[in-house]
């Protein structure tokens, strides 16, 4: 039997296992640099150890969708190194600020199956948790994927379904997950932005300006750097002969581009605490300019007096400015959108 | 009213006033590699611990220009967001080492003020400082740049347009700027060359020989590494319908690839104290193969007697090796010009 | 005479000339951060502080390759500056790990030279050493390398050929180049694979599976990042005029490629210990993709009981799956391959 690794199939999963990912990960200042020089991300929590300290943090915390990319790619080539497509996300929660010097590690649990109509291939729920070197869960989030049945004959568990909330509560944002804050020091004069969480409505829109067009080179670093290896984004020799012809960008990198875009309006959110879902409306290409915007769709208070969570879609959109906020016409998406994320973003009260 | 920046217009800028950048930044290691990555810089100073403390440093410095682009980019959406064109730079000085970890944040005052006679935008000259963590300025220059009118009707303030040195005086180079020396233990056969200050001759010109392509992933990296906003290095899909049909190549990575070039025939020209001037003659764009040449312009003893100065015209070509060292015809600037640098740079005497 | 450095030409060098190699250079989490995010590298030694540190390392060491690239970018100024070919690394071994904040710098020692036939040119060979800030060997290789001759005419030192070994002996593996390791915390869930050396067979063939699509930004900030200066790498407006008409990858780059393609087989082959011959069989160029496969030619005990070594033939090909395992018809190689590595991997017994 070849030693190189093929992947998971739909028939190799079982309810209730858990798999322990490869490859732990220390996360550096060198990850954080080229983060920034990826994303151009300006949040300052995330950029000034200076500004850390002073409202509490022992240093400036690594930027939580690179924690998230990385642990993310651990389960690649066990959950989805034959998958058809992403679903999306659900549940995930930011639980402990990661650290330059910090360990991650991942596992994965089955938490849900079924078998598509077809009977090609099947949705694959897994709960996975991310871990620092002291095993303490630093984030931990639900995806539905659906895998290729390597045998279509193969015979499957029954259906199983998981029962997901559909939002992350807001009394659980904001607690353990962050260390005692002291927000009388945030300076809005050094985070770029005098409007804090009380400025925000619910309903309101907010473009955020800028476009950003992705390189291949680009898409290939930041995959790279999360040690994902799904092939589809690397090959171009292969992808040349698929139904794009062209090698797709890491649904990731688009999250990461939408939110350091959305720092352009949103200057004092400065931690993504949940994802409470998201879709990858269409798939991205190197050459594609992504543009931005976010609408509140809730506001909440937290665990914590001195921070408030807004909700908000923040929508990725290819080629087209963010102007008129395109979303859907009836139960189409606009078909300049690439991505509807749903998350719970702190800030200042 | 919009929580996304719309940037200053020449309208909303007042003598005197002070502006504080948003978005303090830890430079790290990991900014270092990226640099060394984006121009292959060689100077022993900045490349090697080892090497800084056997002469006197705590530790190998940041290079100048890192500092210089970070610094930079942080005026970006207060000063030139809406800029037209940016004018140069003066009485540019680096006041003291960065280190890895320490914080950079900056401010601006507003030195002066010009409309141009088409009433359609003005010119804004800044002074800004960059400071440490400590407070300390590591940095300070002046920036002219022309920033478009919101409004061709509004009232601006009288003109003022600020004295500026042509040169930095040497007497100024070399001070608390830099920590005691000890450059007997300055190795030329680790540097590269034993070429020292006194063996350089005023009027002598230095062909820096190699080429480099910039790619545009490239200088998106550095820019964005930089959190340098300026839509028109990032956004092709606006670019496109633009006067270039294409992206702009932040001008300081033009600036960086010079220098970085300039090692061969300057390997020990470790530390750029001051830059006189400089004018981005041409636009850069991906695809362009930039070639270096210098010209010793002055010598000087600086404030130190171990350190000698020499003021540089340095030349940055586009797809022209500079054998010939093309510069003027008359008035007009050779059309491969890209740059035209006035710096001093320190040499070991 | 210009100060610009024009590289050495064949009458330049003589038998035993020792030649130290300028820049020395500190290894930070910065250029192991970019050579994660340029190779995606998964081993678990070198990703993760926390699983080096459990069987006995101090910290995470560097990439065996990356250090390879530094000491190689080292003596390109000096040796191949003026190379018309690479012949090939014979008797490379890993000497003593590296660390990030360790400092290298190189020498080389020219071991034999002989001039071409039509006396255009001449090889060199030069045996190259690594040393960190201790001045403890780190690495050491030679290198044949074909270099043009400034004059024709001019007179040379008789041929001296060194007696090179075809294979580096095993009983020199894994000795004080390595801390003392305890492997019964080598974690093979954590490291990807239950393979152990003892589960691999001589003339097994892994084919790794997935390809990389090479791109001029990703191998441009890979040579400069090695600070290797050689100019074919760089600049296109000249390699558009050449051979090739295009800028060639650096053969390093494709070496580092294969190795992190090759994880996906070989997760538990944590160290390379020595190169014992390679050959750049053909150029690579940006827009191809990389796949790669290993052949067992050996396996041996170490100087460790707890450490086997496997001699590997590590072959890379461009816009080829890796599934037949292509290799020689008669004395050609086959026309997608790009290299040929033979090199000897130590994983857990």
């Amino acid at each position: 039997m070849s030693k190189a690794r093929q992947g998971n199939f739909f028939e190799d999963f079982k309810p209730g296992q858990i798999v322990e990912h490869a490859t732990p990960r220390t996360v550096t200042a060198g990850d954080a640099a080229l983060y920034t020089a990826l994303y151009g991300s300006r949040f300052a929590v995330q950029s000034s150890d200076a500004f850390a300290k002073a409202i509490g943090y022992p240093a400036s915390p690594i930027d939580d969708l690179l924690v998230f990319h990385i642990v993310f790619g651990k389960t690649v080539p066990d959950i989805s190194l034959n998958a058809v497509a992403n679903l999306g996300y659900a549940e995930c929660r930011f639980l402990k600020p990661v650290y330059a010097g910090d360990t991650l590690s991942a596992s994965s649990e089955v938490i849900g199956m079924r078998e598509t109509s077809n009977r090609q291939s099947g949705v694959v729920y897994v709960r996975t948790i991310g871990l620092n070197q002291h095993g303490e869960p630093v984030l931990g989030y639900v995806r539905g994927v659906m895998v290729k049945k390597r045998d279509e004959a193969a015979s499957v568990p029954p259906p199983l379904i998981p029962q997901l909330k559909g939002v992350v509560e807001p009394e659980m944002l904001g607690g353990a997950g962050l260390p005692p804050l002291d927000l009388r020091s945030y300076s809005t004069a050094l985070s770029g932005s005098p409007h804090r969480w009380g400025d925000y409505m619910i309903g309101e829109k907010i473009d955020h300006g800028d476009g950003m067009t992705v390189e291949e080179a680009e898409h290939q670093l930041a995959t790279r750097l999360y040690q994902n290896t799904a092939k589809v984004h690397f090959n171009q020799h292969e992808q040349g002969q698929g139904r794009f012809g062209r090698r797709l960008v890491y649904g990731g990198h688009i999250i990461s581009l939408a939110r350091a875009l959305s720092f352009n309006g949103l200057e004092n959110a400065f931690h993504v605490a949940a994802i409470n879902g998201g879709r990858h409306v269409a798939p991205a290409f190197a050459g594609d300019t992504v543009y931005a915007y976010s609408e509140v769709l809730d506001k909440a208070r937290t665990a914590r007096a001195e921070l408030g969570a807004l909700r908000l879609r923040l929508v990725a959109l290819k080629d087209k400015p963010a102007a008129g906020f395109p979303f859907k016409a009836g139960d189409q998406y606009d078909p300049a959108m690439l991505l509807d994320l749903d998350l719970w973003v702190l800030l200042p009260v």
